[in-house]
């Protein structure tokens, strides 16, 4: 029973919180190259606190940032463009806290624009997973 | 012995980190606007894993950050303005680890340009008290 029951605790200790978390954003980015808005939304946390922060502009709960994803990326003649996330870091900052660093990079077919910055999340382990409880973007200053 | 004891563990347990920590973002506003670099940059860590990040640039060390902001803001001709905080929020994490999340806006005499944005900060708290070990900081498009 004690062997049983250090398994059990290694188990719900999630010794690889990393690796789950560096999935979510793995996923997200399948996602989005597929067009696919919703799986993308699927990484972040459906609440109305959530908080997605670019440039000087707050945007605040889950549905207004899925709505400026929408305007941005799926409104006519928009496209939603290829993805790539590069030097990601996770700090595992507590069992159930951490904040996810790194690049983003966005390469469109019809403007050959390549839009590119950084961004910072804090990611917290819910009941359904690591999700993205807070979101800062930033981009390249256009030159 | 028990009560002093107990007074003790109040004491090292920093009831109010979040004071701490809104008072490093004041005492940095402050040095700012008397044009006091060295007083700003005595909010971050002085260590070469400060992490600065902004638009898509990261800049890695605090020699470097601080030549950053000497070079925006200190050389011929430039200007520091003056530098304003607001909507600041601290998320205490653990009593060593919070977030910080605000707006930053600037107020330059020579080119009346008022720049402003948004900036992420992980905080933690070291043996010289709470210091900055990552800023993210986002800036307004241009228009």
């Amino acid at each position: 029973m004690l062997a049983a029951s250090a398994v059990l605790l290694l188990l719900a200790a999630d010794p690889s919180p990393e690796k789950d978390i560096r999935a979510v954003l793995t996923a997200q980015q399948d996602a989005w190259n597929k067009g696919d808005l919703d799986g993308f939304m699927a990484g972040y946390w459906e609440s109305d606190d959530l908080r997605f922060a670019s440039g000087d502009t707050i945007t605040t709960g889950y549905k207004a940032t899925k709505e400026r994803y929408q305007k941005r990326y799926k409104a006519d003649g928009k496209e939603m463009g290829q993805l790539t996330f590069s030097e990601v870091t996770v700090e595992v900052v507590t069992a159930d806290y951490a904040v996810v660093r790194g690049r983003w990079a966005l390469k469109f077919e019809k403007t050959a624009d390549e839009p590119r910055g950084l961004y910072t999340l804090t990611m917290k382990k819910l009941k359904d997973g690591w999700k993205i409880t807070t979101d800062h973007t930033s981009a390249a200053e256009k030159k």
